[in-house]
């Protein structure tokens, strides 16, 4: 039993609380309210158990890709969350989110501190398999989420078929099964009028 | 690539996020609003990566843990959530919750249908080393926001102190530490007036 230890992790455990109401541009499918960085990153670590089969990769360590999906939005704490086609959030959003993971994986004892710096640095990286699968199922997600709310995030915000491409298309590196199946999905989309054809 | 697994993961991968809006007794420590199930779910995960060392076991599988922490709740949908508290709501909970999860895991892909299945009972039995750290994270996180909301669910379902050592008691067995944590936590819970002395 190591009491320095716990008095740190559970500072951690009780800080990142936060991260259940820092709330995203996508409505939950049933539209009752945004979804919050937990539900999302909840969603992300089961479809990591779920999807598996189709990564794009001989070896996988899946115990990695969850830990990673769990982690990645904890930055957001303090640095908000940025819609992915703000084109004008995304200039400083390096900066905020490193002071963010200092502060907040900081909290922890030295290596833990230094495991969840390493997991997320990999994953914002998107270099190796393990990252690459996170980022696609971090793409898939918002997109199931907008098509089933009829596009409520896309519409508002008056989002093109060609953003949506542009932004997501790298899914097909991490999992061409699941680009496959977004691109059925986004076709679908523009002849429902829930995404525009541009 | 495998469609037919395909169609039914991405088929139960948009049922479970009915998930994020089955609400507990909880509230989230900003006091915003009541605490959902994926919430809950994600902080147990991260509860499980964070607090290994302190399992009350030689060897313990973790990513088994974490999977399970994911999926235990899940019945819920179905089954809704049943307070720790309320002995009548636990009556029936078993047959409830039996049934949603042959009919939500029962919506995957055969071997993931048993894969879920299987982690689910071994979480409910609470008979092996990764169960019993598991059920030891479930209890703990609630006790947590309780306090730190100043016992707001505690006072409005009038719960005493016994009552809460009675229910949450085998924490000691998957991580002593945590219980010593929260034995102290629940004493200083006494003396604030979060909880009744009982």
């Amino acid at each position: 039993m190591n009491f320095e230890h716990l008095e740190k992790q559970m500072k951690f455990i009780i800080e990142i609380d936060k991260l259940k109401s820092i709330y995203r541009q996508t409505l939950l499918i049933d539209q009752s309210r945004h979804e919050g960085d937990a539900d999302h990153s909840w969603h992300l670590a089961m479809m990591a158990m779920t999807l598996k089969e189709h990564a794009n990769f001989e070896h996988i360590d899946i115990l990695k890709v969850i830990k990673m999906v769990l982690i990645h939005d904890i930055v957001e704490i303090d640095a908000g969350d940025t819609f992915c086609y703000d084109e004008v959030g995304y200039q400083d959003k390096r900066d905020r989110e490193v002071k963010a993971a200092k502060r907040i994986f900081g909290i922890l004892p030295e290596e833990q501190t230094k495991e969840m710096w390493d997991l997320w640095e990999e994953f914002e990286e998107m270099a190796t398999p393990e990252s690459k699968f996170a980022a696609s199922l971090d793409r898939l997600q918002p997109i199931l989420n907008n098509y089933f709310t009829e596009g409520a995030a896309w519409k508002k915000h008056n989002i093109k078929l060609s953003q949506v491409i542009k932004k997501n298309g790298h899914i097909k590196d991490g999992a061409p099964a699941l680009w496959s199946y977004v691109e059925k999905l986004l076709n679908s989309a523009v002849e429902k009028g829930y995404l525009i054809n541009g």
